[in-house]
């Protein structure tokens, strides 16, 4: 029934010819060099459900079908694999989108009969896709509710596991030392082990992934789990997070006001500024015990 | 007509209680202080031309005029300011927009009557929006072509020069001191003279405000102009350079596969890793006087 698999591996890369000019400084000459580069790759993935186009994303290749399974429970379309009847990639030709250069850019995604969706499915997707309309401020109004309160989640978490995630994040992002340009998300247990770990151009899509493999493996709601992104923290990676139901979300840099927002209505820990010895708490700091 | 002030400056920043953890380390001992924090805003701002709502962003709130006109010219709706009858931010009751809660988080646009509208316009738009229906790969038919092809502009850039462009960026950040979550763009005559600078959280939107700003004081295209971004530069931002008549493209990190293929189309130079004495140059080498 499921592919777990994603897509291919081969258009995680690109190379591209590079002139790398080097001034010269503090005595030593300058240099021009010519090259070749890996860069990371960037293509579109169309997502269609039930044979309707649903959005497009620019997204580095790979883990394809898992992207398009986290996109649908980061949008609370979805929150089981029991919730896909079927789910691959298509050329656009089979699934009737004409036009389509046949380079397998589509996640075809078939719901199950009667499978179950919360409450407030797609409202999140609606806002967006339909283009926001008002501009509302009211993150009841722009976010999906979680179908579990992760206040509830009784894990605890400590700050001294918390402080090395990062640099285990970095050794496992093989891609990055290649590009330099792909944030990773990785998703951890509560003793510090790393259980999955995608990369992508888009920081969203990097955790739509991780999301994603974590539903086709049946591993959701991820209770007593630690989400590890290698940038900010926004309002949106929030909201994943939380619909994933995951109880902590860490960010290597700076969360956003709606952010901190959000996670505190939601129950959701958020961490920011894990560098080194030292960590920011946002919310949820009862789950640090040190 | 034109009210290029932008929103208010009370939402670019939030203030937000924090609590800081340091471990122990190297013999020092940890600690654990609460503190108050300020952390940069973010808003849903809705984009609406002609009564028709077009999209929804995240963004740092503040320039929001100028988001609603850079992304306009982003999707090659508009390309000066003669484009535009009005522009405004509005509570949703004026403009028709029921269930909105009066917070100014909308830009309305009213396009002048016969406004030249470009070819290609709203193309790309289209395929954002009504959601990509088939992941298309060939460049041609996911981007907006440029009115104006960058490669008959005859600027050249000194290497020495765009080396400094970096610190210029940072020492211009007034709220990035105060929060270090934002992305910057900014906007250089090719002698490295900063002529504006915005700020988002979102990267794709500062480049929209820096844009805008242009649009709405008259200066697209901006030929013989460098446009720095203080992350990486994706396909969506090599776009919006090219749609401003930008020639020159700077980032401080790595660009992506397609971000290099489209700067190649258009006749646009691209430097990447704009870091201290050296840089990598992608395409239009040629531009670069030594």
């Amino acid at each position: 029934m499921l592919n777990g698999k994603g897509g291919s591996l081969s258009g995680r890369t690109a190379r591209r010819r590079v002139l790398r000019i080097t001034l010269p400084d503090n005595g030593r000459p300058g240099d021009t060099a010519a090259r070749a580069d890996f860069l990371a790759g960037e293509e579109p993935l169309g997502i269609s459900v039930d044979g309707t186009a649903l959005t497009m994303t620019m997204r580095t290749p790979g883990d394809d079908l898992e992207l398009a399974a986290g996109f649908l429970v980061s949008e609370a379309v979805i929150r089981s694999p029991a919730d896909i009847a079927e789910i691959k990639l298509c050329d656009g030709t089979a699934c009737g989108h004409a036009d389509h250069d046949g380079m397998g850019n589509i996640a075809d995604v078939t719901l199950a009969p009667g499978a179950t969706v919360t409450p407030g499915a797609r409202r999140n997707f609606l806002t967006t896709s339909a283009c926001g309309v008002c501009g509302k401020t009211s993150i009841e109004d722009i976010c999906v509710l979680p179908h579990a309160p992760l206040a509830a989640d009784p894990a605890r978490f400590a700050p001294d596991m918390l402080a090395v995630l990062p640099d285990r994040l970095r050794d496992a992002q093989r891609v990055f030392s290649r590009t330099g340009g792909l944030h990773a998300a990785g998703l951890f247990t509560a003793d510090g082990e790393l259980i999955a770990i995608r990369e992508d151009v888009g920081r969203h899509n990097a955790v739509d992934k991780a999301v994603g493999w974590a539903l086709l493996d049946d591993r959701l709601p991820l209770a007593g789990h630690v989400l590890l992104v290698s940038g900010r923290a926004s309002f949106e990676l929030v909201q994943k997070a939380v619909l994933a139901g995951i109880p902590l979300l860490a960010a290597v840099s700076a969360p956003s006001s709606l952010a901190v927002d959000l996670a505190e209505e939601a129950g959701l820990t958020l961490v920011g500024f894990l560098r080194g010895p030292s960590m920011n708490v946002y919310t949820g700091a009862h789950r640090l015990s040190a």
